[in-house]
């Protein structure tokens, strides 16, 4: 059990003062009560993950990960810091320098000399990973059989907000985002958005977010914009056509005028359970930044001028947003899949924690509970803890549901006798007997049904 | 298939200056290859992992990630930047200021108001794990039978390399540890350093170097040194047993004052098949950080003045210096459950093209090559292509065998008929008539095997 006496006020007053976005005064506690996260005055902004809170970022970046190896993205890992040159090349400089940290080493000798009127030392920490993806494309000669090339990104990113402005999960500096990048032909919008949509539907109904409950809205050409209306014109008829049959017609909204200067977009916005609108998933077509990287792959006829379109994708957003989204909506009572916290092993005396142990390792999975020395690449991993302290089981259980465990498992004399345990959930006192297979079983549906 | 013509020397070039300090003149040409990574002037010393490099980095992640939840690790997300105030609390301002970078917001008004004679606005871009961790330590009251306290963190580290030294994958300023930190009594070391030596045995093993080849170096307390002399030979003493029992009599050395001035530590050298030795884990006692964040934790008769020993350790340590010591130990012939092409399927004729995608989706496994809308979270996932470009069968094995697939799979209209595909492994000429089915056991086998 990792159930503390926390260092009073100071940590509590911490994970309150992050909590204090969310949206019920109920959420307010769940984190410092199921020690997730917490922020620390050395770093504003920047979230601490604690191992709870750990476990439930890496499982929604897993379940992301593996959804986009479906969707046939490739992930790749680049770096946080670039000289300034790249983010002038990429507009950041100009329309975007105010938000971001720039980097220098202290020990300015490790550099290379410094060119006449340039600072060659000075970096900007990534506030986006768009141009690190422009900069991977252009590596390589691509041709139009490759295209869609899909990248996508799970690093750091840092914007730097007002320290006012500050809150929780949702306004920070330093966050994560389930980031991806199309390179595409025009004529492939149409089958790339598409399959987004249907993504981000899918993955929102996973979280028990109805499709009703979720609103799209298409940003057209603004005043001011780039590129001739030709494509414009063309790109925004194929995300409405995309929009009336994903998301149904009349099922979406125009934002006149609201696109980006660089290309017309999709927002995303759903409504969690308290009716509070979030925005989270986002689809923007670029026109600019494959020019501004002069982006080029070869057609069939063997021409070298061609630009691809880019398509700036998100799923779940912020990661972090994300989690805060989730802490609201389940009221810390996360379903099986994504509990930090799954089960609990009981045993009622201390002659039975030595039968807890093995049930623990037996509903544990293949990882943690396999008896080989290294643990498998491949397998089934549940958190699964064991609560021997000398507290009356009716105590213990009670502090189980306290810290949201989904089971709670006891063992005693009988059960052994009998070779099953006694189960009941966090939200029902029906007590079961069941062979500790059979509940494994069980956890294994949960996970691969996403309950 | 995703091997394309590359943009020629340009790119060619930032490959084999990327991997220059490979062993070998045939490794350097790997990189460039297999298009694993790159390196690029607008941020020296940061590697961009390629979508086949990063499958590799994401595996060896993966690997340690799923042994660490066997040894009882929790992992934690920390911070990437910190203020100038921590450095100082951790000594890194003192003792390592002119490794760091430092980060600064553009717009200054983001930040509080700057307090007198400090500057408050900058940060430190973390070179090292241990302060944030020290700060999660810090933030609970810890008792003593939660201890040992373990904790890990995969996240991106900075540390700035003079330019000139910087190359390929071994001297970066940006790299990745499979970090972890020991928060435990003192009788508790010998249990801890044990069983970090084992696991290092065992995870060196899977990659075929042998415990013969792996040598270990006790280094003792130096003539500066913090703390006082009994608590030394103490932990000296944990450590030299533990070697015996671990490594063996006479199989480990002692590096007489060569301890770090904050503990005594332990080198892991490995040999490669080309006979070169390269550092690679290390385990590190300290008894000064937990001093420096005042770390306490609560002993059976409720004292509070007990600080917990700390101990630094890593079994890969840097993630990009291991992938360079595989790319040297491997040649680029992957085994294959870290291959990031694992097997590419070859229909004979363009009427077989349909046959061949199902094969490809078979041996995919659940995650890719599910039927659900949605991937699973637990599941297999092997790196299959499929190759049906027009040229001839026998060209387009050669390119395989180049690429570096561990195996080839070919499917006709016999094969068809037959039920089964025609397959060779990436080392040997022989081709086998099997099922899809039972290759794709194979597969598992393999990947379980760690083969």
């Amino acid at each position: 059990m990792n159930h503390r006496p926390i260092r009073l006020l100071h940590f509590l007053r911490q994970c309150l003062s992050a909590a204090k976005d969310s949206l019920t005064q109920v959420s307010h506690s769940i984190s410092s009560k199921q020690l997730l996260f917490f922020t620390d005055p050395v770093t504003p902004g920047s979230v601490f993950f604690l191992p709870h809170g750990t476990r439930v970022f890496n499982k929604l970046i897993l379940f992301m990960k593996n959804q986009q190896l479906k969707y046939g993205f490739n992930e790749v890992i680049t770096p946080l810091i670039y000289k300034t040159k790249l983010w002038k090349t990429s507009g950041h400089w100009d329309n975007y320098k105010e938000d971001m940290f720039k980097v220098e080493g202290n020990d300015s000798s490790k550099e290379e000399v410094v060119e006449e009127g340039e600072n060659l030392h000075e970096y900007g920490l990534k506030p986006m990973n768009c141009p690190g993806h422009c900069l991977i494309f252009s590596k390589l000669e691509r041709l139009y059989q490759e295209l869609p090339i899909r990248m996508s990104d799970f690093l750091s990113l840092h914007r730097n907000e007002a320290s006012g402005a500050l809150s929780g999960l949702t306004r920070v500096r330093r966050f994560h985002q389930d980031d991806g990048h199309i390179f595409c032909e025009l004529h492939q919008i149409n089958q790339e958005i598409g399959s987004t949509i249907s993504l981000i539907k899918d993955t929102y109904n996973v979280f028990g977010i109805d499709s009703e409950k979720i609103e799209f809205f298409l940003s057209t050409r603004p005043e001011k914009f780039m590129g001739d209306v030709l494509t414009w014109d063309n790109a925004e008829a194929q995300l409405a056509q995309v929009l009336n049959s994903t998301a149904g017609e009349g099922k979406w909204q125009i934002r006149e005028g609201d696109g980006a200067f660089y290309g017309p977009k999709i927002d995303v916005l759903i409504t969690d359970a308290f009716d509070k609108k979030h925005q989270v998933g986002t689809i923007q077509l670029d026109f600019q930044l494959p020019a501004r990287f002069d982006l080029k792959y070869i057609t069939s006829d063997g021409s070298r001028d061609n630009r691809p379109i880019m398509v700036h994708r998100a799923v779940f957003g912020s990661l972090e947003r994300f989690f805060a989204i989730l802490l609201d909506h389940y009221q810390g009572k996360w379903p099986f899949w994504i509990n930090p916290r799954q089960a609990v092993v009981i045993p009622v005396s201390d002659k039975h924690a030595e039968a807890a142990k093995q049930v623990q390792a037996q509903l544990q999975g293949e990882i943690v509970g396999g008896d080989a020395a290294l643990a498998p690449l491949t397998g089934f991993n549940f958190f699964v803890d064991v609560d021997a302290r000398s507290e009356t089981v009716g105590n213990r259980i009670k502090e189980a549901i306290r810290h949201g465990y989904s089971y709670i498992v006891m063992i005693g004399d009988k059960d052994i006798e009998k070779g099953t345990v006694a189960v009941r959930s966090r939200d029902s006192r029906q007590v079961e007997n069941v062979t500790v297979n059979d509940l494994y079983s069980r956890f294994v549906e949960l996970e691969k049904s996403y309950k």
